[in-house]
């Protein structure tokens, strides 16, 4: 059993924990740097733990392919992979602690105008304040009930808000930090209420576009929306419009319908829109590569023993 | 009894508290949107809640000035008030809140790299990910366990530090999100283990370059430094030269030793500086200006039925 792992980040701790791991599942390792890298006589390899999709898309005999992201939806268009019957597994769980610090991070830059002072402060200008918003008293609606959105709303219930509430396909979501969960097809009915829009969904058909010129139109006036999920939940062209005419206090877009933004977006040009790189999530913290590699390692010991992987995708359902 | 309310930010509601308030104290009562609005026949009021410090420098009726903020600094220098035994009170309490959030809000930019990507998108530029920090697994020490630092640190908690360290004068608070509360004596001891150091001190002669060149030198590498409290508690020179080496990680500065900052001040160019213009806690969030109202029409009533005022500044600590 031949296993590729991609990833430059990795640190020597990472690396040995793999290599003990590999061991005991009887299997033999190649560390990549990038998937340029892999040589030719490891081209057949069972298993890939790392971005190595050009492999995927040529190696007939690939049987399991371990993404380090939480987000999968690149992988799952059909023909994609050489076998058609290849696992995939995500690394769902391992963003939850990063990204609601983004969320936590990006929401009050904007309700305490953080926005508008930092970059005043950046030519040596010294502003007064301007009105500012809260996170206390305010009526948080969380689109999305995995790791992401439960990590988020532990830290929010922090801050004192009126509410947390979150929406998911099934309504089912036991973390006692949201107030109440509700079912997806209610979506209509909670956005009115909403001071705060929390998004973090995965891409799939449900997904695109959930957040429509209607439903943009159901938020109050003055609210916020933050979306860490997948760019295609949005329809960026209507919430361009409504931050431009001020119906919407502010957004802030961590992933975007085409990455990296292009040079000519409008986006870049809409009022109170705050652009981050897709940066919410990624392998720089190491609290989050650690977990990671935790993941992998307890998944190759499933694979080895015929156990059930973990964060399994079902190709069908998109996560 | 005269009583004059200075505010231009206040709503009629809380004109109609203050006025009910007043009424019940046996009081006359004037709004004013600046000190300068005040008529001659109301310069010789007994009570002042607003900064009307023109006003109290020269009324030698002044028996009460209630500062609507936290810092009260400029009110105790000797001879300031025409009439010595001028009561102060300050509006402790009512900041907590909103000032908790700038701390975390400033140093989640830093840690996450915010400020970098933020500002490279203003010129519409698409950043790679930079090293990240995260307040998970965290060691933060809070210089001040007053309001702020309490609520600070019970918002932080839930980000699950590594440690929260309280430090006080005396060693004591009993709130629960401190793992432990230390006394200043033992600062020195607890800097070389703050990942983060939390300062929201008052200014007070034992305050005073408090986080001098050779405790700064005492923090770890890569440490950062957020300050709220007053300006006075930094050698800024000192702070400059550990960013621009790289010794520290970075810091974020609400209040400085000059206010406004003076344009050719160093620091506006200082590596990993994050400047924000004294804004973490101002009354333009009403949370805050609706608790500072309350505070006030409380101590209004104490005030008029002879009981002891809460937030009293004993001149000679200087809180």
């Amino acid at each position: 059993m031949k296993i590729v792992v991609i990833n430059r980040l990795l640190k020597d701790t990472h690396k040995e924990q793999i290599r003990k791991a590999a061991a005991k599942a009887g299997g033999s390792l190649l560390f990549a740097e990038s998937e340029d890298d892999i040589p030719s006589d490891w081209q057949d390899c069972d298993i890939i733990y790392g971005f190595g999709v050009k492999n995927a898309k040529t190696n007939k005999n690939l049987k399991w392919f371990a993404a380090p992201s939480a987000g999968v939806d690149f992988l799952l268009k059909p023909g994609f992979f050489a076998n058609e019957d290849c696992l995939v597994t995500n690394s769902s769980g391992a963003y939850g602690v990063t990204i609601a610090e983004h969320i936590i991070a990006v929401t009050l830059m904007m309700m305490r105008k953080l926005d508008y002072s930092y970059s005043e402060s950046l030519k040596g200008n010294w502003t007064s304040p301007r009105p500012q918003k809260s996170l206390k008293d305010c009526r948080i609606l969380v689109l999305g009930t995995g790791d992401i959105g439960c990590c988020f709303a532990r830290r929010a219930k922090a801050f004192e808000p009126e509410s947390i509430t979150g929406v998911s396909r099934s309504g089912n979501c036991s973390d006692p930090a949201f107030d109440s969960v509700k079912k997806v097809s209610e979506l209509d009915s909670l956005l009115p209420s909403a001071d705060l829009l929390v998004m973090s969904l995965p891409d799939t058909p449900e997904t695109r576009d959930i957040l429509n010129r209607d439903r943009i139109a159901l938020l109050p006036e003055g609210a916020y929306v933050v979306n860490v999920g997948r760019g295609s939940a949005i329809d960026e062209d209507a919430l361009c419009g409504s931050l431009n005419s001020g119906k919407l206090g502010g957004a802030a877009l961590d992933v975007f319908k085409t990455e990296p933004l292009p040079s000519d977006s409008k986006l870049w040009n809409t009022k109170n829109l705050l652009i981050t790189p897709h940066v919410a999530g990624n392998l720089t913290l190491e609290h989050t590569l650690s977990v990671n590699v935790d993941m992998f390692c307890k998944n190759l010991i499933n694979y080895a023993e015929g156990l059930p992987l973990d964060n399994l995708i079902d190709k069908t359902k998109g996560y």
